[in-house]
């Protein structure tokens, strides 16, 4: 059986958990205050290029998207968003639960926002009945995977400073968007043209665990309380720090991410290959072929996947992810159990 | 240098991470929807012999404070708690972050609540310009250390039952709890007399990880919902699980529990030994006593430790905590220390 | 100069001033607990044939409908409603401020909803990471002047009975929408096929008001704590019930929107004779016609109204409202003006 | 029977319900944005000497408080007030509601609080673990009848400005607070010693109706948004505008309030004379005799009143209060069958 279900579904990387074995005999103080939360900030901060930015390190996706749109955001308001964007969808209206109207627009199969989505809602909204759009909400890899350039987000970013909204960058599968042939964006272009963004860690490698970069100044004062309320601050916060630093001090977590989306890539090209089209294009761990319904009893025997929506009467459309975990080998050997099925 | 700062200081004990280390290269659904939650929750129910509870793993006390809490209530409800409650402390005002009202009483140095310290808030809020009581939030072990009787819960819950009032029992440190010499509760008494309650395990020896056990079945429905809206479903839920089950199946849980109040029980008798009065006396494992400030400096070299608050103009009461990393030999040698500090 | 901006733009009708003034003298229990909004309430009761239904009285429309799904719904509860709902549109996220979701659908110009747009909603949310639909929010008459008929409304109320949903009804504009001459809707009908609905008093003669009918005992319960809580209880809420009682003792209400209609469709039926075609067919108070934007600058000399969009390059979108107060010669005054400038 | 329940238990004083129906027949702008509510709101700012400051107009006091306060903080943020405050007691958890923990603390009967009161919580909330306190609320009159002398507020600012905190001050019964004896503020000192208060209008002859001055220029912007949110926007907004219009161009505002402490003071003077106790001296137009319960019954025939609270076994606190319908006849009136039933 081989697993394409998902990024989440082994523990960790082996060197991660030697990390955190390295130091389970020690004595550490709590709540994130410790030298391994404070030396793997500091990695960030150098990588990003950014000595300004705050570094807070939080344990899920979720999580961090509504605690710090939260925090962000004064109550009237709202977040622009794509539809399929994580927030508007898979997060059981965490958002709202802390109060903000999700101004969501319907985007081409890429799931990407450009200032054609953002322009006309700021225009409408400046009806003082409406909410006040202030964050735009955007993920690389987007749900769908697809990256930003350089270019879509630096015209993103110019759209945002010009009409008093934030740029909020949703980085749960940052690692992969960097590794995609596409990609032209660095760690200091996202501190640059961002006011905060996440390195996601659960997605890419770690127990779990979120790197938030904060590099606007105006964002950051008491964070940590904003976290505390929301139920965000690990305890044990060292375990955080310290994976952060396996993945991030020697490069680790770029190569996690190169190997997923080599597979998924291989994935993706093989599938072409046996005439399987794709819902979009993608250049990220996350691929979405269209299989016709009479494959699927098979496909159940032979990997894990998730069902994304029907495509039509006879067809359906399915998700295959990739992770640290999954081996080159994995994708031949589904591959040629996939043809003999057909 | 001795460690008594808190029993979040160190990771896990060494069995909880082997068990993670053991399925690490497993495959696994998410969210916790895996076996090894189902395992774990199933020997919860048993443990508590209430085959009609929902376990649900979440990952911190605020959390499951406040996830809990917002749940079971409706938006005009508020929480009736001890002053020196957790959520009424040390939380930043999550539970008020969900939109409840905290009605908080002053106790007695133990921190416990009464029917005494109830019905007249209960009588109080008949006024409907007032907020609708509806829930008792109670710790065990307190936050001072202290434990309910069997008694004393068997009374509170009655109270509860007969005034339309929901039971909520905080168990971050319910195994120190049940390891005190004073407890006579098990946790079938807790499954019957709490509409909810839970098994805490980041204090006493998980990396993470509090185990909610919800036997009031009308307080059941849609709970993950709620947990995935306020960022409380570990993507990677299996590590929940099999830390439960590690620290669950052969008792360990207890082992850990009985060492750190062990440890914490012989560390107040010897500084009581040497003269010093305590706060408040604790059959737990967190010690409360009162030092002369001239002693402090010195301290802050032998030991790790919180200050709690001022006693008097001379004086200061800290805090001692212990936890499954503790050992014998570290109070003795911390006592000896100290005596020749004295 | 002709007023057609609003049916809010005058005061109330003399009656209901008669109404405040009488009492004016009196000395009256506060909060709404007095005799005339036990009058009003027991009235709307008879004449909805409920006698099982809560009648509470609010200000205004925004008020009552947050207050209402707030305190209907569960935190990981959501709203489906139309995406030209005035609770997706123009209340600056105020259901989003109690914490829930909407789920806004595309619909006709008529802003209509049927089982339709609420199965497929239904059907994708039985995923649990995502919010539980729970409420229906129509308006009636709907937002560009349309009503439901008992055919529609019979099938909505049976689509959200088989699937565990609350049907919301905001009445802010319900007289008008009884005066239409499709409207087949009687208040028994709305108390048997709605959870919940309200009679608007502000649009349609009353300084403020709105009079929420409650007909789901299960949603009754602690109502007036929510409101306390939510600022939607009048001190002086006997001017509230007085209002209503003047408006409804002998049929006053019905009356006035049967100004409102006739004037406004005789407004509609004009501007059509002079070649103006409307955005979508109204049967009530609001009419949508599609102007040149050459004739606007004449309009704004002549008459009150509001923009409403853009229809193309060269034509715009305006709204006219009548009231309790427009007069059938202002109809006709204004549509000879009209025709001079064109 | 005479009536001492409740300042807002009649109507509103015969010039503010002409003024309301001088304008009954025009057509005017809704929410608040047309002439009377700019005429009025700049009568404030003469008064106040504050060209600066921003008048919002809004219906109740509660909601005044949550707006105000929900919109003035950020979620981690909380409130510093008396254990008596209105918003702590009487509100059902509003500003729980919109996020906020009230850090109450004990104050004296006369429910003024104190530069002593506040730093207190202030130094023990720079814990991070807490909430940041940001806001302290007041209420002149308090909800016990004492007034603040200008010392008093003079000091309670400079303590706020010291600490980061925002001075916040309900003025629900701000008339009597004023025309009470030992007052010496006016409104230019609440300007500028206060980040915003508002002008009761409500408890002072108006309908309804609350004008909040926000004299910090930081705390204005998009106020109006946040007001719609809260369903704090009246749709004819002109009516308070023309209330506080009709209150406040010749002074009828502090002859209302005049009245009702005059009648007041005279009361509490005669019941001292008949020998009956005050739980606290009034200055305003709200007392609290401490009467024996045997009276009660015979009381309850002669007037209404509100029973306040038990003072021992056999006596009880009641409390009367006068308002502008209040005729210094009714108080000797009332004295005199009070001395007969003795």
């Amino acid at each position: 059986m081989y697993s394409f279900r998902n990024d989440y579904s082994e523990g960790c990387h082996p060197k991660v958990l030697e990390a955190i074995a390295a130091i389970n005999g020690e004595s550490i103080v709590g709540y994130g205050q410790d030298a391994y939360c404070g030396k793997a900030a500091q990695l960030i901060k150098d990588l990003c290029r950014a000595p300004q930015a705050a570094v807070e390190f939080l344990v899920g996706g979720t999580q961090t998207n509504f605690t710090a749109i939260g925090a962000f955001l004064r109550p009237w308001e709202s977040v622009i968003c794509a539809a399929t964007g994580h927030v508007n969808t898979h997060e059981v209206g965490a958002v709202e639960g802390v109060g903000h109207k999700l101004l969501h627009v319907q985007v081409a199969g890429d799931g990407k926002l450009s200032p054609a989505h953002i322009l006309p809602l700021v225009e409408e909204c400046r009806d003082e009945h409406l909410t006040l759009p202030r964050l735009v909400y955007i993920s690389d890899a987007t749900e769908t995977g697809a990256v930003y350039t350089k270019a879509e987000l630096t015209a993103l970013s110019a759209c945002c400073k010009d009409n008093g909204l934030l740029l909020f960058l949703d980085g749960a599968r940052l690692g992969c968007a960097f590794a995609a042939q596409e990609n032209d964006l660095t760690l200091p272009d996202l501190a640059r043209l961002c006011d905060a963004f996440y390195i996601g860690g659960t997605k890419n490698g770690a127990l779990m665990g979120e790197a938030l970069v904060i590099t606007n100044p105006a964002l950051q004062p008491h964070f940590f309380r904003m976290m505390k309320r929301e139920g965000a601050v690990l305890a044990k916060g060292f375990l955080l720090g310290v994976q952060f630093q396996a993945l991030l001090e020697d490069g680790l977590y770029w190569r996690i991410a190169k190997n997923s989306v080599d597979t998924a890539q291989a994935l993706q090209a093989g599938l072409e290959e046996l005439g399987f089209p794709m819902m979009t294009p993608s250049s990220t761990n996350q691929i979405f072929p269209i299989l016709p319904d009479s494959l699927l009893p098979e496909l159940d025997k032979i990997a894990t996947h998730e069902v994304w929506s029907k495509q039509d009467e006879t067809h359906t459309i399915v998700r295959f992810v990739t992770s640290f975990a999954t081996e080159m080998t994995s994708v031949t050997g589904f591959l040629e159990a996939l043809k003999r099925s057909i």
